[in-house]
């Protein structure tokens, strides 16, 4: 029986509540004075949590395998990445608000600028700004709701990006990208990548065309580029399976639509971090499984500034105790990948975890750290088993067997 | 998706250079003053490396099983040992320098003493000498060319012992053993163990018929006896699947044969340590994986002599800076299996393994040792994970997904 199963079996609503809170590539390597960005930070509140933690570390694809943000979320919702995979076009459609479901294919749409004979001069159509894109994309969902039998719906998203969701019979996301690449060089129009993607290559090129005749004349826009081809994969929910009612508490738009693709509310939960834990505040009486979302350890760990991942943690542990104040049954503090700062990019090296419980297995841990979660209760596990061992310590599961 | 898959996916050649250096049954229990061969032992070298290094340990086919050493160099080469296993036939078989290609079958071979009725005096020959073996094959490589339609390659070993390919349709290996195993007792011959061993059966015994026939009044050796009968197995190639350039430094045939048999390329390498450790050396510019195998570890454990085997990890010790000299990129030093003194036999206990990189998460290992390992960085993982993580500590395996 696989264990998403065997969870299914096992799991009841008791109303406790659990709050996982991702540090986004929280795992670092040892920097100038031999210490993770991690275990450089001043974090008092965090290191008192461990105390009365389990640690532990987590591979979240593989030993050795780098995740991408989705495999390791997906594993962090309880889901073995490599039986489910996302393409990065769906996640990026969802984290606009688009809707997809069974059967719709769905594509990141580039506003860009062409020249007669569709020569590509700007692929982004001069970074067109936020507002001014969304007005372009007024215009067009209202001209193009169809293609042949295939309704068509636009969402804007930031400077000259929309997404375009297709839905009728016969398409498949087996299209490549329908994008020159580069700038000068004439349109690559959409091809099929396997014989029953030639419906959904068709209408691709026939949208493009269609884009062009409604934004002729104008400028910078005067056309688009389509990429990233995804329908929905078919993937259990989350409030199916573990019987919880899960919410995304996050400001990026990917982590939104990885959320709401495993069945979890997406709400507006501000642009900063203050602004995140006080949502959580907020709508505690309503759900139970709180998804916490820092997006900043991973960019500062990706622009290679040990300092300012070490700060971003640090900030999270100073507003750590708006969460604690909500005494939650069950608190786990971890991240969806290592982003080591000296390598400026996400790694394959196992992600720091604690998980707060009145049930844990307490220790000697001292703090939160690489270190003291390699020697920690927990040991070294698989990311996709997480969420069990939350459910666990909730006493949301049932024992297995008489 | 199967690791070995996702491997192949995700890795391309980016010229890093990775060495594997196997100490032959390193994993030891402790001995007269409480202290492991490994930790007894005065290793300077080795220690410093670990300061460098991520430690753990590995479990090369599962917990509590203790791995023959084919399955730990398999499980080392990146292969699920339960998945794919081969005889020692086919090992020792490449190990003599026999090419064995799909369908073929090999099997060792004993030159025996016999008397009239197929009694089995002597299975070895009086252990007949090496060279005069070699004059043996020599006269039944000309004499016996076909068995029916079958063709025969013989290829010589030491002492008493040859191997001899079957190359034609039909054949299997599923043929028990045609040997008495015991002395004064009448030939055992050939039988198959299912329906579709039956003709390597039949042409096995009419070849051992026709070995006596042309060894007739010969002495000692007038007849023979054929084990471990073993076709190639079908394994995908270190090469292909993980774009290296492999090459196999080692002195004992049946190392060579595996290495051969996944893919390596097999050099000459001396009889010492130091001609061992020179080899690599000098194949430096030429290839990018280099098996690196000390044999005598396993030797002095089997032999049940603690105080050999602590030389042995000293001598390598000593010599260890010869490889640093290469600044390789990824320095992995592990064993194929533990071979503890104590037991003077293979042992189940999970193998101490150090590997060395750049992007290594260095803890505070003081000495390359079974304690050192079982707080180390990377804790206990499978053996079979090894070689994705040099790989990634290469640098040369792609993010997995979006």
């Amino acid at each position: 029986m696989k264990r998403m199963e065997l969870l299914q079996r096992l799991s009841h609503d008791n109303g406790k509540k659990m709050i996982l809170l991702v540090m986004d590539g929280i795992g670092g390597l040892p920097g100038p004075n031999g210490k993770t960005e991690l275990e450089a930070a001043f974090t008092p509140n965090l290191d008192a949590l461990a105390a009365k933690s389990e640690l532990g570390l987590l591979d979240m694809v593989d030993i050795g395998i780098t995740p991408g943000s989705g495999p390791g979320h997906l594993s962090l919702f309880g889901y073995d990445p490599l039986e489910f995979s996302i393409g990065r076009g769906i996640l990026e459609a969802m984290g606009v608000g688009a809707l997809v479901g069974p059967g719709n294919v769905c594509a990141r749409g580039n506003f860009c600028t062409r020249s007669e004979g569709d020569i590509i001069l700007d692929r982004r159509a001069g970074r067109i700004a936020t507002e001014k894109s969304a007005l372009v994309v007024q215009k067009l969902a209202k001209a193009i709701q169809e293609i042949d039998d295939v309704r068509v719906t636009f969402y804007p998203g930031k400077e000259h990006r929309f997404v375009a969701v297709f839905s009728g019979a016969g398409l498949t996301e087996n299209v490549a990208d329908a994008d020159p690449q580069q700038e000068g060089a004439p349109m690559r129009w959409a091809v099929p990548l396997s014989a029953d993607g030639e419906k959904m290559a068709e209408v691709a090129n026939k949208f493009i065309r269609r884009v062009s005749e409604v934004l002729e004349g104008e400028s910078p826009a005067n056309g688009c580029l389509l990429r990233g081809f995804s329908s929905a994969p078919d993937i259990p929910l989350m409030p199916d399976v573990y019987k919880m009612k899960p919410v995304a508490v996050a400001t990026y738009p990917m982590y939104k639509g990885l959320a709401k693709l495993v069945g979890m509310t997406v709400v507006n939960a501000g642009e900063t971090l203050e602004a995140l834990f006080d949502t959580v505040g907020k709508l505690w009486n309503d759900y139970d499984y709180f998804y916490v979302h820092v997006k900043y350890t991973d960019s500062r760990g990706e622009d290679g500034d040990f300092e300012g991942k070490r700060k971003v943690v640090e900030t999270v542990d100073g507003i750590l105790p708006k969460l604690l104040a909500l005494s939650p049954d069950v608190l786990a503090v971890t991240g969806d990948h290592s982003t080591p700062s000296v390598m400026s990019a996400h790694s394959w090296h196992p992600v720091p975890f604690m998980l707060f419980s009145p049930f844990a297995r307490t220790g000697d841990s001292k703090a939160f750290s690489e270190r003291e979660c390699r020697v920690g209760a927990s040991g070294r596990i698989e990311g996709k088993k997480l969420l069990g061992l939350m459910l666990a310590h909730a006493g949301r599961l049932e024992k297995y067997g008489a």
